[in-house]
């Protein structure tokens, strides 16, 4: 490829018709979890030795996988980190403490495995996988697929942040990175991202699909200084008073106030969904790109984890939104993947008590007087 | 040893004197962790390729233990839960859905591995060493140390829980216990109990500790019917009433309204901080013992850390007078040491990342713009 004659927006436009088939087709393909197999596992839980519902969300995930993978029993390796990165063209607001280019030279070093995420998915044992779909320079990353949509986003606060051909174009990125990691046999995927800025967009996506104001779903992110926080309040509410998105309207939001990795999540969400396999979001960027999912398809949610409840002021709003409870809250505001490469253990903790604690017909432990209360599940 | 001729409060008394003078001992060797350590640590991590302070609690907890280790790199492994089991008098009321005797049947399941934190354990890869303070029986149970104060307290709402010189024999065999595996080569300790109505004397205790009512204070514990509740918290209120425990004599509480398990844990975290090694709480009986440890040595919380909030009430009000912030919130109340267990692989990727991250020296990541702020820590 010849990256000085790529034509982003040209080949976005180009492939508007495929993109919006392969988004209606994923779509379509969604389904409900299955209630039998979440049925059956809450009565496996229910008759291991310890008072039913006591290990609280541990047993609820394992309860929800059942649902999920439409098995009993289940396979929950191997798990791999989706990683999107993106710039955004709000930066030249000066709204950050850090230079734009850091989006590409923190994200080189995702597939080298030395930043936050890539240490702790070494120690976890699971894989990353980093993707540009819209990083702000032709020079190429190593170790990391080439998805780009565009060099970054337009400046939202004074234009849209992308066109709606663009939007499609990041939805499908995020598909197809599901797909090939499911056909390449991950039976848990997780959500992590890296681009200077995008809190912001993510607090206007918040903003729109809660009717909230930009003041109350806008925080530091990974860390503004606190005079930036005014300026890019300021600016989201110009940009949603200018562009007025449609709330009802996924890639409406997207384009006008988005960007790229958040759409690339939402894609990803959507395939994985599609597939029957969990995600586990990670920050707040996430929960937006989950929002987004949710308006396209509402039982996508279904197939969701929290992992941690992030320090941005909006998290539990947008968890409350999106129906999910975090495991974690440990005021991170990285972003990465970093916390939900830490629920992957969770998540396995899960699956190791509900495969292998004792049940009371196989251990000497008296089940009388212990309730079998319904928690709900 | 013939047990039917074993005299346990006759050697609790017998005993009283040495421990007395090992309690005295081991908070004497008390000293606060290391500030300098704790500076080393920060700046460590504050020089990683991530935004100063982004990963939250996942520093805190590197710095913190730089700061009780005493260095500024530092081994976290081997890793053991030390869990102690007991009976309660107060069962005889009713309060339980469960016969007393599954304190013992389900504790023997604690050395076999085929309870929750046996099955995370062995996952995990930390050691579990059982301890019986005071189950309600004769029969040894395999493969569990022996270091019984009595046959099961006394029932608290009608007579104190135990003697005082009991008190102090349960404190002392927690102090020993941890002792033994310092000793043994274990740096990080987490603490664990099994208990059919345990949950009654730690309400009780932070009924005691924090002025509140019992009402405010009780909850189901593991598993207690929704109709018990009130009886509970009749019987914690006649037990406070009857006993007028002195909120200024860890002593005077244990043998009044506590349990030999809560006495052990008390024992064992001062012995921890004593040797300076880190001990991860459970869920609300460990906040109990972790209360009587800070009345006995205030310093003593320097060296705790929370690994989740359990679903009882009365948890964020014991951890708040604790100064601790859990990391897990998922509405866990089975106990055992699940959510220590759990903890332990949050506290090793801390580890990971503080260790294993590049720092911007190493990386080609501009400094530039980052901002160095103080978090306070």
């Amino acid at each position: 490829m010849d990256d000085k004659n790529r034509d982003y927006i040209g080949i976005a436009r180009g492939k508007e018709q495929e993109n919006g088939a392969l988004l209606r087709e994923t779509i379509d393909r969604i389904k409900p979890t299955d209630a039998d197999y979440r049925a059956r596992a809450k009565h496996r839980q229910d008759h291991l030795v310890k008072p039913p519902g006591a290990l609280g969300q541990l047993e609820e995930i394992s309860i929800r996988l059942a649902g999920i993978y439409g098995q009993e029993l289940y396979q929950t390796q191997p798990k791999a980190i989706l990683a999107f990165a993106g710039d955004h063209g709000i930066h030249a607001e000066g709204i950050s403490g850090q230079p734009q280019e850091v989006t590409r030279l923190a994200f080189a070093n995702f597939p080298k495995g030395i930043c936050s995420v890539g240490v702790l998915s070494r120690y976890t044992g699971n894989k990353v996988i980093a993707v540009d779909v819209g990083i702000a320079s032709e020079l190429p990353v190593d170790g990391v697929i080439d998805r780009k949509v565009n060099l970054g986003t337009k400046n939202l606060s004074k234009e849209p942040a992308m066109e709606r051909a663009e939007a499609l174009a990041a939805i499908a990125a995020g598909i197809e990175t599901a797909n090939e990691a499911i056909d390449g046999g991950y039976r848990v995927l997780g959500l992590g991202e890296m681009g200077i800025c995008n809190t912001s967009p993510s607090s206007a996506i918040v903003a729109c699909l809660s009717g909230k104001s930009a003041e109350e779903v806008t925080g530091i992110g990974a860390g503004s200084a606190p005079e930036m926080i005014q300026k890019k309040i300021e600016l989201i509410e110009e940009a949603l008073t200018r562009h007025q998105p449609d709330a009802t309207d996924a890639l409406d939001i997207l384009s006008k106030v988005g960007g790229f990795e958040i759409g690339a999540m939402t894609g990803a969400i959507l395939a994985a969904a599609a597939r029957r396999i969990p995600v586990v979001l990670d920050g707040f960027i996430s929960y937006a790109g989950a929002l987004l999912a949710q308006l396209l398809a509402p039982i996508s949610t279904e197939y969701l984890f929290a992992s941690h409840c992030s320090a941005e002021p909006a998290s539990i709003l947008a968890l409350e939104l999106l129906g999910l409870s975090p495991a974690l809250s440990m005021q991170m505001r990285l972003g990465e993947g970093s916390g939900a490469t830490l629920f992957f253990h969770i998540l396995e903790c899960a699956n190791e008590v509900y495969t292998n604690v004792a049940s009371f017909e196989g251990a000497a432990v008296p089940e009388t007087g212990l309730e079998r209360k319904d928690h709900g599940l």
